[in-house]
This record gives C-alpha cells, sequence and structure tokens, in this order.
C-alpha cells in the first residue's frame, strides 16, 4: 500500500544539482557543474581550533545542548555588523535569523509568502536551488530578463503589474549567470519596487566574493520592504550549514514563528564553530587571499576558453563569485555540448533549468572547484566534445 | 510598506516550546519545562575528540564541502543497522535520509503529504512541536485519546475512517505523557492501517531511553506503509542537529527531491562527527549509564512529587523517556498551577496546547533537566504554588 502525496509533489522543480555532484565524484570526472568552493581555501586548520576550543571551553555544554530559535545572538550580531558595513544595509542582531544554509531561508519565505497561483517576480536565468524550494509552493514565476548591469526594467515592471509577493533576485555575481547589478540597477529597482508591497529577497551568497570588493551596496539598503538572505559556504565552508536572513520588523515575529515549526533552531555547535572562528579573523584579511584566488582562477580558465573553445561560443567576464555564462551560437542546443562534454568525463550544469523561458544555447561553467590541472584537462576534454558537436 | 503572506501564516499553530527555553534561563528560574536533555551527560570530551579527528584527518575536505542530499553513508549504514536490530525494522540504508534534526522530517512529511484540510490523525495529546509543523500545511486534525496501553482503538478505527493521510504517534516513552504502547497495542494499530493508505509516522525520538531497554519492537516492523523519525537529541546532543527518517521504497525519490529542496543536505561536518563517535561508542554500553541516571532522576522527582504535591494531583509512572504527566483535580485547570509556579520561579508547561481537545487539568513535567538541588528547590516551590492555589 502507498500513500497519498500533496499536490505539491506534482509542484516540485526537478533539479540536478545534487545529481550532478555525485555524478562529479566519479572517478576520472572533472566537474565545471556544481556551486562547490574551491577545497583547498578552506581554512581546516583554523576551523579545527575553533571547533576545540568550542568543545573544551566554557561553554561546551551550550554548544551541545539546545539554544535559541533565532539564533546565537553574538554570531548574530557579527553577522548585522558585517551587514551594516559592507552592504550598507540597518541591520541589528535582532533581525538577524539563523538557518541551517541560506536554502533554508528560501523554504521558510516560499511557506510564509506563497499560496499556490501566487505571482513570483524572478531573475531570467534565475538560481535553480532557489526556484526549487519556490516550486514547492506553487507560485507563477514571472521570469525578468537579466543583462550585464541588471534585470530588463521594463520587465520588472511589467512583472510587478500582476502583484507578485516576491521578487528574488542575486545582485552579486549572479548564479548561475556572473552578472552583477550596476549601481544605477539597484537605485531603480529599489525605487520601482518601494512603489509596491511586493518583497525584496535579495540573496546575497556571493556578495563577498567581489575579486575587487563588494559590486555594490545592497538593494535592501535603500528599500525597507526586503529579506536579504546570506551564507557562510561559498567563503567558509557549505559543510557547515550556516545561513542567515535579515527580515524586517514587521515580519519578525512570524518569521521566527515559521523558523522554529520546521526546524526548532539552526545548530548551536557549528553556530559557536563559526562565532569562534569570526572571532579570530579579521573578515577582510581573511578574504583577501580568497578573492586573489578565484580571480587567479577565474583569469586562467578564461584563458583556457579562448585557446580551446570555438569561435562561435561567447562568455561574460564575471568581477566575482565562481561562475562564466557560456552561450553556444544563437539557435543551438547547449545540451548536445552537456552530453558530448560527460562523454568525454567532463560534468557540465546546462543553463536552460535555470530559465522560466529561453536559455537553450546556454551553459554555467563554475571554474572554482577544479584544480589548475582538472581545469586544463577538463578544458582539453572539452574543446575536443565542442568539435564533435559544432 | 509589508508585505502580504499565505494563508499559512494564519493556520501555523502557536508554540510556547522555544519561548519557554528562553523564560527558563533567566537567573533563579528553575525549570520543569522544556524537552532539554541532562547536560551534565552529554560526553563533552567523546565529542571534542571526535570533532578534531574530523578535522585532522582525512576526509576533512569532506566535512567542510558539500555532500549528498541523503547524507553521509557510512552514518545512515549505523543507523540501519541500529534500527534493524533494536526496533525490528527493515532498514537499510538507502532508505535513511539525514535532516538537521528530526523536527525538519516534520516538515518534509507535512510538506510531501498535506493539503490544506486534508485529514490527518494525531494523538491527543501529541507532541506540539510536530503538530506546529504539520500545522503550516492546513490539515485538519483528527485526534485519537491516549490510554497508559496506547492509542483508543475504537477511536482509531472511526479516524481512519475519515482517510486520514497520516498517522502521527510516539509509541515509546512519548512525549508529552510518558506513555509507551503495549505490545499487543503495537500490533492492533499495525494491524488497523494495514488495512489503509494511512502513512504511519513513528517517530522514536524517545525510544531509546527505555529504562531496562526498548519498551516494544517498532510498530514500522509490522507495516510497509510507515516513516520511522529519529533524532540523536535526546541521547547523544540536541545541538549537533542531527536527525533521520527511515522511509519506504515508493516514498524515497521524492523524500529525495523535497529534502534537496528545502536544505540542500544536512550537515557535512556534524554528520561526521557523529558517524566518528558512534564508531567508538558500543552503544548499549555508552546508553547504559545515561539510561540509569534518567531512572535515578525519574525516582527522585517521584518521591519528592509524593513529599510536596497535594494529594488531588495524579501522576503517571514512566518507564524511559523525560516526562512525568501531571493531573490537577478534573475540572481544574492546571493552567492556575503554571502560573503560580511562575510567580515562583518555577517553569512548567501546561498540558493544555498538546491535545486537540480536553487536557486543562494536565501538565507536562521534565525531570531530565534539572540538577538534583534544583529539582529538589524547584518542588518545593511548585508545592507552594500548588497550595497557593488548591
Amino acid at each position: 500500500m502507498e500513500g497519498r502525496l500533496s499536490s505539491r509533489a506534482d509542484l516540485i522543480l526537478d533539479s540536478c544539482i545534487m545529481r550532478l555532484i555525485t555524478v562529479a565524484r566519479r572517478p576520472g570526472m572533472i566537474s565545471f557543474a556544481t556551486g562547490l568552493p574551491d577545497n583547498s581555501l578552506f581554512d581546516t586548520e583554523g576551523l579545527r581550533r575553533a571547533a576545540d576550543e568550542v568543545l573544551s571551553g566554557d561553554d561546551v555544554k551550550g554548544a551541545l545542548q539546545y539554544g535559541e530559535s533565532e539564533g546565537l545572538l553574538s554570531l548574530r550580531k557579527r553577522i548585522a555588523d558585517r551587514c551594516r558595513k559592507e552592504a550598507g544595509i540597518n541591520a541589528t542582531a535582532d533581525r538577524v535569523l539563523m538557518t541551517n544554509g541560506s536554502q533554508e531561508c528560501f523554504d521558510l519565505l516560499g511557506k510564509m509568502f506563497l499560496d499556490p497561483g501566487d505571482a513570483m517576480a524572478v531573475e531570467n536565468p534565475g538560481y535553480l536551488g532557489a526556484l526549487q524550494a519556490y516550486s514547492v509552493y506553487g507560485p507563477r514565476m514571472i521570469g525578468v530578463d537579466l543583462s550585464d548591469s541588471g534585470p530588463d526594467i521594463r520587465q520588472l515592471e511589467s512583472a510587478l503589474k500582476e502583484d507578485p509577493k516576491l521578487f528574488y533576485s542575486i545582485p552579486n555575481h549572479q548564479n548561475p549567470s556572473g552578472m552583477s547589478y550596476s549601481k544605477s540597477a539597484r537605485c531603480e529597482v529599489a525605487e520601482i519596487l518601494s512603489e509596491t508591497d511586493t518583497v525584496l529577497v535579495e540573496d546575497d551568497a556571493y556578495g563577498e566574493l567581489g575579486y575587487r570588493g563588494r559590486a555594490g551596496r545592497a538593494i535592501s539598503s535603500m528599500t525597507d520592504n526586503s529579506v536579504m538572505t546570506g551564507s557562510f559556504s561559498k567563503i567558509i565552508s557549505p559543510g557547515m550549514r550556516i545561513g542567515w536572513m535579515v527580515v524586517p520588523d514587521w515580519l519578525l515575529p512570524k518569521a521566527t514563528q515559521f523558523l522554529e515549526a520546521f526546524c526548532l533552531q539552526a545548530g548551536s555547535f557549528t553556530q559557536r564553530v563559526m562565532d569562534r572562528f569570526l572571532a579570530k579573523n579579521d573578515m577582510d584579511a581573511y578574504l583577501r587571499p580568497i578573492r586573489a584566488e578565484y580571480l587567479r582562477k577565474k583569469n586562467l580558465f578564461s584563458d583556457l576558453m579562448e585557446d580551446m573553445l570555438p569561435q562561435s561560443f561567447s562568455w561574460n567576464d564575471p568581477d566575482g563569485g565562481m561562475f562564466f555564462w557560456l552561450r553556444t551560437p544563437e539557435g543551438t542546443d547547449a545540451m548536445r555540448l552537456v552530453d558530448a562534454a560527460m562523454d568525454r568525463k567532463v560534468v557540465l550544469m546546462p543553463g536552460s533549468p535555470f530559465h522560466v523561458r529561453g536559455g537553450e544555447n546556454t551553459v554555467r561553467l563554475n571554474f572554482a572547484t577544479a584544480s589548475d590541472e582538472d581545469m586544463k584537462e577538463g578544458m582539453c576534454r572539452l574543446g575536443k566534445a565542442a568539435s564533435d558537436v559544432f
């Protein structure tokens, strides 16, 4: 006998992200597919010391016991301070809620805001993991095309006429496109949104990974009606699963209640390890070599693409984050490249699943995960795969 | 400007659990209110060594990087082995899905099964934290009264006629009542459910805390149509946030997809710490002193109640877990006791919020959290509070 599932079981968007991580782990595979940060940049020794100090320190019982739903106050203070200083937003610790990774924020936001059929504006392309989290709640997603400098403002205005509950955006080094909003685009988006009751969800997962510092002030610094989400996954460790959201005052009581209902609280232990780690590191000094290394890898990857890929392919030049956005010629299907690459043991992430419409000729390329050697070998294989089909 | 919330914002059940944890932390407060395990039983040194070995071992990059949505295979194997050996269920590692604490399982199950208005059978009283997680999805909850030996079978049969999607139960040392299902009740429930497509959710959070070993085979060992949820929170550490569910084959693909959509995966780091900790401990030997200590505290608490509380109060004698279920005289309102106790700086958890109906004269008492000294002082104050109002 089988049970009967909810209507959400039909609504949920398929995502190949975690499947790709599994495929990419197979022996001999080289992956440009996933969103994994570079393993070699993890400060394993620093985190080991932080964990050791937490578990041999005065607050060890606190680290192993239940804590507050909102999260560890000292960590929330650090995050609020950083958000104020770097992103320019008016954050205080009491408005920061901790989660087990920022993916949980997207589930929470979908749950709190979206009834089936509600309109929701999303970037086109948009981050698939978040779109999957939202999809469970059955929104009608309205895509807003991205250019190199931000969303298509006319499309955004048109989308807002349909009264969306949320606009989900990644203004810094977007996943998947690597694109950042220009300063004027940020102002424009804030201004347009301020005349509506659409809540901006500003996903800042890559905000700290600008090679020359932050790409710009957070849009949330210019509008009150926004939730900013963040994560340590891309800069310290995704395996720790620590994310957060900065919520407006009017949302705080409900957001705390929903957070409690779905996980009671984020991990007491991992939050303390992260708090301790941050206490011992100046964030800017910590980030400097990471940003430099990603910039170096980006340049190497770019040179390799120039050398190995057909002239008919094009790509952007990101100023932060982990991704190139590759276009095969207009009218072609990039899945042919993805399949041919897989035959040659290179795992790619097609661009199409990130789209509400279009994007058949796009591929997301992660240049951050692979070692230099794998990157060279992988690009060599990818060049051959491209010759196979284009 | 404020955003517009979903209909779930009106559906979500209020829970005072995390609020009580906060109140209970205030200086001078003694708490019998929460579900916190005894701090002094945490193996802080063992967990410190396990964490240190993970972060200085060969797989440190794995611990800090993204992993599989399903969870760490070696840990899932250990859990499956234990479930087979102890609970008698036919578990294999591939049917075990890891979460950040078993609270997340309840959200996932609610999300996967419940559309607004769907019937769902719950124990009356039932575990408030889980009921809150389910409430978000708008089920019509049908209460099945509990006796000392299990659910009222007639009420369960009558509930099943309303075709509930789920029956949520805690057959071992239930939260809040401390009650366990008898062997015959387990068989009867399995038999009745096997004729329906109602999925049993068997919450085993307290299954390992039977003072004389397990209270009985899992009901999931007698029916295929069930999900068993488990947790290390009550026996090793809640602050680690590691829970799991054992799902039937037919549910596995969808459950994995929903898990990915809402958190990507449980923590790579904490799962490895737990795996390492378990590798170095024989579970039965590890549990022996914990069970003995909870039995000792239970007896002490019982003696203190005999001494201090009015004869008109009654309570059960649990054979496991952390809770006494106190009844003030029939027809009285136990909230008066809860309020009077708070005035005397003792935090109690009223029984009423655990109920779909009734329970006004009940209080859940946790005897596990407080030290002996606090327990004595707290019971002294509680006796005075009882005299104040009864």
